[in-house]
């Protein structure tokens, strides 16, 4: 995950004999493109943007017309006319990085972590906001190796995107839950946008041309996108820390949040379909995280950390200099993740939890009403500035509440908390008060009133003395536990300002030790990845480097063409259409992770082989350490993208305009 | 794996809801037959016999013309006329099952385990041979429960057999080595022989119907024929000998063997074709002991088995009767076992082994002269009775010699020796003398005459006197290792019938505690396993219960039709003839293990809806403890047969008749 401005010149001609040249990276950044929630490409003279169906969601989803659903239907448009506008939508086009290290390190001259970090944000707003003046763009002050460099991202923002094509969900999500973070995989998670300007389809000066061939076996490929985060720069202890304590946390969340649906469907048989959405959601991170847990649990990996941590650690002993500035760090972060342990569960069940809205919106009234009264730097982070009035807006929103679900949501929580917490914890006392969980899920849920948004718009307008009024029982309860959570809240604030400020010097110190050998972790930011198309050891035998359409229909006919295994009906009706033995999807060596979603693959000439859109499931556990033993990233092959245009799509228009002709 | 003396009836309608009945299961043993090596069964009203390819490989083999080769080419017979002798095979039905154990037992009177062994085989062979005048069968009589029960099997046999059809071994053992014992799999593991009586279709009073609908999801299925050997009843403490003492040295030969090959090749270029059977072979040995011993690993089926282990032991030992007789047998077993650890090495290294054929011709020669000079009943085992002579022309035959191979694998073998033996070892000075083992391998290989045949019938036919004459190297080398290798053997042989007759024991504690509910160990001998055809969770997604043909042709592209994923010529060229949706293979929890290849298994119909050929890689481990989470069976579907045989093999003939059309 190289960033653009220290590309690893003599990494690349070392391992593969040959390396991109500065006009190759030149043209491939300003052919890419980031939406707000991931990568995306140039891919055509007429501004035709690549990125994956899930990336596109909002946009064909919005685009629908009022009797129908794009998401499902899959949309092609004829025409450029046929082309419909995404409410909202944006990619910014990263134009240039300036070091700015020096300036922010300048500004920060006070002594405690509280100073230096208000420094911190000042100078970097103030930097980006001159920025912005100065050049028109949307400007970003990125931090990278925590803390070891500043650099300052210069964006071009398009703001008229339309929806050209997306398939059906069916196809681009194939297998849904089950087959996500899996391989083999037979997707075509595609959405196409078009950049427009003053109503025209935009020239961009870069995009990536088409491959004709594709992707073939043990292909040096790159993946240029903005992956959204990893922990690769981690010292161990806080490896161990989410390993033994947080992620253990979550996965017990998950669990009890997905037990709710089973229950909620004995007495509302349509509950399983109205929760589908929640509870995949739910599905997915629980396999995400078990997969970046499985990552930590893994011994030799952790071994190899450790080993690196040791060497680092030993080089900057043998340095009075850097051994003086640095050198206590990691003990340091130790001894706050020991100290965060101790009182995990209090803050995890004070504060207000479990999935439920009904205790958020309490805890939101209860807070507004306190915050409002006080100076903005006093308040709690996410109510200053503008926070206040957004979190306000947010409350008196009127969304409907579930009930049914809330009872149930509550009920567990305080049941896990019972669970954890000492029988005599105060939080147990006030929200239990003798009844068992299930008893006070059902009292509070039965007697507020909150779940009318205009109660709660009373609330709002009657500032604290409303709220200290309130008789409301779930207004009474987030009173009582409010100054508990706070102070667990502050207490943990304080630890993770300590390691920020450490692993901040530990940036620094690898930044000193190893320069950009050592990439950063991912801050989604532009970033180059190179690797291989390569078939791995899997379930005994070789999982192949890539899927063809034949895939697709085995498996669809293995699960007897049942749901998530189901073709959309042009996938039956046109399948004698299809050269079957095109290449699907495709695995290769790339470091990835969310936020690479809807990146391209490009091979060395910087023609687009592929569109990134997830990991098999033994990558997940690359967020701390990165392997290529067995861990892939999948991607569907340009070729298939052509042929399912059209073949399936009547698309040949947009297949056209993609290879050129 | 029930015996079909001892159905579990009320087993099967707790399960299922169904059983058989008596007349269900005379008429499906009287369907099912025994090849030398495999199970196979009736499958026409004129003597179809369906197998499997690697089953029937010999006869394939036997069965060309000079100028051909049907294993690679494939055969379908056009007419009954063409149908084609298969040398020396036959086929056993198995007719009665007698309970024999009174009269066994009643003769065994001995004190010592040898008296008690000599005794029980005189006994067994003695009732064998009475069946045999009596019946004109071929009898067996069958250890169950380790000699819980004694069994006398009757079979008759049939001796004509012709091969029908066998399709390419690239499409039978399609994916080859990687895909073996795994699953989703795509093979065509099939071939039809047909018996003949008086050169005339024989006619069988009983065969299996052929299915129409074949096996859908979560269907009840039978699994009839012969599963080779498990290691159920085996105790804890053997269960660990093997996983920590007997399988790893296992696994280290096979890792030394297979590295040979590439040191050939490196001088050889045409090495690595030559020998592609014997690598294939070791792999797959590597892979199943693998899969064994991962069944040992596990720790869960461990603490299961443990417990299992106590609470027999508690039970037998609340009586005090059934305490004195079989108390003692575990504790006796476990320190036999710890003591046959200690000389592990010296047992594996003395023995002449490391897969080297003039190690084992030397061996022989001075084995031969020493033991021809011996009262029958003081030989070792294997040149009692007719296994002189036999061993004799064994030695005699006149089998090439790969003197570059030899070469090679006596080093290996030394060098791994000179690993594991103490440095001061009298097998280590008489084998290297100084030398190291290359040397010394090489010194053997280039001086030895052994290698001619000739020069060894001089040295069978000189007996003793030419063979303490001989100088040849070899020779001087078995004979000074010969006494080292019996002392071990002799001490090994006398624990290993501690470990037997206690086995007895606790075989019979076992029948005692809970008779017939629990099925004895495999013997390959008639069992039949019932099961739910079933996907399982794998690879973080699910293995679907069936593939199709579209699998096929996907796993042949993905691979770029590249070998073992290339597909004979036939089935490119008539691929569109195919009904792609085809069932093709297909899993189920039912029981087995190797001798079952072959099995037809059955729905409650009895009738033929697939056919057994091979476990998943996960099933492997079912040796020792058997589960159904995610263990299958992998057979190819009934379905799959009729379409290929019509669309691909010309042979609607042979379908129609399985259809009974």
């Amino acid at each position: 995950m190289w960033t653009f401005d220290a590309p690893p010149f003599d990494y690349w001609r070392r391992t593969y004999g040959w390396a991109p040249d500065q006009k190759w990276l030149d043209h491939v950044r300003l052919a890419s493109v980031r939406l707000p929630n991931c990568s995306a490409s140039f891919v055509s003279a007429r501004g035709l943007v690549m990125t994956n169906h899930h990336c596109g969601r909002s946009c064909t989803a919005s685009a629908s017309p009022p009797d129908s659903n794009y998401v499902a239907t899959g949309f092609s448009a004829g025409t450029l006319a046929d082309e419909k506008k995404c409410a909202g939508l944006y990619v910014d086009q990263l134009q240039s990085i300036e070091n700015v290290t020096a300036r922010v390190r300048g500004a920060v001259t006070g002594t405690t972590p509280a100073q230096q970090d208000a420094q911190r944000s000042a100078v970097i707003s103030q930097i980006q906001t001159e920025c912005q003046q100065q050049t028109q763009m949307t400007c970003q002050v990125v931090t990278l190796y925590q803390g070891g460099i500043y650099s300052l991202y210069r964006y071009r923002r398009f703001n008229d995107l339309r929806l050209v094509m997306a398939p059906e969900e069916s196809i681009a999500f194939f297998g849904g839950d089950p087959d996500n973070f899996t391989y083999p995989r037979y997707d075509l998670d595609l959405t196409l946008l078009r950049v427009y300007e003053n109503n025209q389809p935009y020239q961009p000066t870069d995009y990536l041309k088409w491959s004709p061939a594709g992707a073939m076996e043990n292909d040096l490929v790159f993946v240029v996108g903005n992956p959204g985060s990893t922990g690769r720069l981690n010292t161990v202890a806080q490896m161990e820390y989410l390993r033994d304590i947080g992620y253990p946390a979550t996965l017990a969340t998950y669990k009890r949040l997905l037990a709710i649906y089973p229950t909620l469907e004995k007495t509302d048989t349509s509950a399983a379909r109205r929760y589908q959405n929640d509870i995949f959601g739910i599905a997915n991170s629980q396999k995400a995280v078990t997969g970046y847990r499985a990552g930590l649990l893994d011994t030799l990996s952790m071994a190899k950390k450790r080993a690196f941590e040791q060497e680092l650690r030993a080089r900057i002993a043998a340095n009075p200099q850097l051994q003086a500035q640095y050198g206590g760090a990691w003990d340091a972060i130790a001894r706050a993740q020991s100290e965060l342990a101790t009182f995990s569960p209090q803050l995890r069940y004070y504060g207000f939890g479990g999935n439920s809205q009904l205790l958020q919106l309490a805890a939101g009234l209860v807070r507004v009403a306190t915050e409002a009264g006080k100076p903005d730097a006093e308040r709690l982070t996410q109510y200053r500035g503008p926070g206040l009035e957004n979190i306000k807006r947010a409350i008196v929103a009127p969304n409907p509440i579930d009930t049914a679900y809330e009872r149930l949501a509550i009920a567990a929580q305080l049941r896990a908390a019972q669970g954890e917490l000492p029988a005599n914890d105060p939080f147990l006392r006030i929200a239990l008060n003798g009844r068992t969980p299930e008893q006070a899920a059902a009292d509070l849920v039965r007697n507020t009133r909150i779940t009318d948004p205009a109660v709660r718009q009373q609330l709002v307008t009657g500032g604290l003395p409303a709220i200290t009024a309130s008789t409301d029982p779930l207004i009474v309860f987030a009173r009582a536990v409010d100054p508990l959570a706070r102070t667990q809240l502050s207490r943990a604030t304080a630890l993770n300002a300590i390691i920020a400020s450490n692993s901040e010097k530990i940036g620094q110190a690898m930044f000193a030790t190893y320069g950009t050998n050592l990439p950063p972790d991912a801050t989604f930011t532009l970033r180059i990845s190179d690797g291989l198309v390569k078939s791995y050891p899997s379930n005994g035998t070789i999982a192949p480097y890539k899927t063809t359409f034949y895939g697709l229909y085995e498996r669809s006919a293995a699960f007897d063409n049942k749901d998530p295994f189901k073709l959309p009906q042009r996938w039956v009706d046109r399948k004698a259409n299809l050269d079957m033995s095109t290449p699907y999807d495709f695995v290769s060596t790339n470091d990835i992770i969310g936020g690479n979603s809807g990146s391209p693959v490009i091979n060395r000439n910087a023609e687009v082989v592929g569109l990134v859109f997830d990991s098999n499931i033994e990558g997940v556990s690359n967020r701390f350490i990165f392997t290529t033993e067995v861990g892939r990233t999948v991607s569907v092959s340009s070729r298939a993208i052509t042929e399912a245009l059209r073949k399936m799509y009547d698309g040949s228009r947009i297949a056209d305009e993609l290879q050129g002709r």
